[in-house]
């Protein structure tokens, strides 16, 4: 039976530590929390973010991260993008020499512009192979539900993806596919947030299905761009984990960011929306870090130039459509 | 003044029709119907298929092909798919000996299982760099409505394309994009409607949105696949007549064959779901020429396989996603 140590037990982190155990992993996931651990273990319930689901009696939680990881063959990290660094460094001597350390974060560290894979490997020391990436179109609620979805397992070492691979495909309901792009696979999930910020914005100003499948896929166009310059494969932005979660992320009412951008676009200031928005939205942070990422290594990222100026130097929506319709005729495929 | 015919007084053509009038071309209109010609010439209206809708004053309409053709220097189809041959013969000598012929057509032709520029170089025997073809994600409607969108415009000569480009670009409303890559925007055009039917019939069960964008994307790596073995650049399926279109069609509620695919999803018979369906649904059509070609050609398209299953062959809803989710795990990225 394969050891598997999950950190973060909030919705993502519980769910993807049942679809583990469910697989047959004994699976261990560590909580910040004791009153959540104690529920998860005596109840198997997290009915903070997760309400309503029964989780696997197999599965086992703790607030003591030496416990987690005794024995773990796989480590996989679900905690707060921003807090990966300072958590990590806490557990890095515990964490056993050949375990494959597993993201399902999908931010980009504020200041450095780093990956969360990258944050992995210079705080843990481990070489490429020994870190992997999950990402795709898994809208937590749903998977908790039980309903159908798939999603890549990514790690520049094949045999390592499909080791994690088997631990988590749990048929017919979670199907994971192979990908040995980590780069890619990370900014299609660090990026999305982004343009669906830029699609809310269009619904909100009265936009119909045409203008949110440009958005999206020009959108697609740019974290490709992006990737390119990165050194991602192409491919896997038409993938899952890129277009795949984009879609989802896009044209799902859940979502925080399109809600925000809705907002926007409907004529709300930024403080507006922001009074009226009870949890973060990803992108209105990480537009930045990306819009810096971007020209860094000289790549033209239109919509997310837009969309920062829109969320942070009071560019009206209507200007940034404009700006997004003159600019001059193209070919479809360009810098990648 | 460029001269340009335009063949098909419906929605498409007619709206295709305006916006190269607006752009600043001599456009002739050819229809069918007297009446409906009338219209267009005296009220600059086309009620049956534009309704409110005021088209531009130069837009001249004719139900004589000679006319409409005379001077032509772009001949753009936008017949019913399966008239296109016996249409395009009764024309072919009237067709200027320079003229680019353009399709804005999206079917396979029933028994040849031939792409519409392929019939059409048939037909009027010309080569490659004289047909172009404009698709992507242009629900019709929204564009009469002077709504933005963006295209895609093809043509193996780029010349061509640029040319085409530029008569039909009208910032900051109606944005194309050049693609050498022909047989790849056709396909895109053609197999969406396809994964439309799944998405529909996975809705109609009560799935979410991450099984729809699943469906969108492992959908969109078959259409890939087909295209990789007939010649298209995979990068093509990546762009707006591929994920654009794609998306657009899926997450519209006005697509025909999302709600046919819903109506079967949720628990009526093919019967009862013909018998609601005004007009007809493509994709019912086009499934199996598709799956044809596929077989013709070696090409796994497991999604299109159980559409025929539910739509031709009797195979229930469940047993089509029991059957795509039992599949083996799979590398995301195989014969493309």
């Amino acid at each position: 039976m394969t050891k598997v140590a999950v950190f973060g037990a909030g919705s993502w982190g519980t769910t993807f530590a049942m679809v583990l155990a469910e697989a047959g992993s004994e699976t261990t996931l560590w909580g910040r929390r004791q009153e959540v651990v104690d529920a998860i273990n005596r109840d198997h319930a997290n009915a903070d973010y997760l309400p309503g689901v029964t989780l696997p009696a197999g599965l086992r939680a703790t607030t003591d991260p030496a416990e987690a990881l005794d024995g773990a063959e796989f480590v996989v990290l679900a905690v707060p993008s921003q807090t990966l660094r300072a958590n990590l460094t806490a557990w890095r001597d515990l964490i056993p020499e050949r375990a494959v350390l597993v993201s399902l974060m999908k931010g980009i560290e504020v200041g450095t512009t780093k990956r969360m894979s990258e944050v992995i490997r210079e705080v843990v020391g481990v070489p490429e192979e020994r870190v992997a990436v999950v990402s795709g179109p898994n809208l937590v609620p749903e998977i908790a539900a039980r309903q159908p979805a798939a999603t890549v397992v990514a790690c520049t070492d094949l045999s390592v993806a499909e080791r994690l691979q088997a631990i988590c495909h749990l048929p017919p309901w979670f199907r994971p596919y192979t990908n040995p792009d980590v780069i890619g696979v990370e900014l299609g999930g660090a990026v999305k947030n982004v343009i669906a910020l830029a699609v809310g914005v269009s619904a909100g100003m009265g936009m119909g299905d045409n203008v949110s499948a440009m958005l999206i896929t020009r959108g697609l166009a740019e974290i490709s761009r992006l990737g390119a310059a990165l050194g991602a494969d192409a491919h896997t932005f038409a993938g899952l984990a890129g277009m795949g979660d984009l879609v989802a992320t896009c044209t799902s009412p859940l979502s925080r960011n399109r809600t925000f951008g809705e907002n926007l676009g409907r004529g709300m200031t930024l403080a507006e929306v922001v009074a009226v928005t009870k949890q973060t939205a990803e992108g209105v942070k990480s537009c930045e870090s990306v819009l810096e990422l971007a020209r860094k290594h000289d790549v033209e990222m239109p919509i997310t130039e837009v969309v920062v100026g829109v969320v942070h130097d009071g560019m009206s929506p209507s200007e940034a459509g404009m700006l997004l319709m003159s600019r001059s005729p193209k070919p479809e495929r360009y810098g990648v």
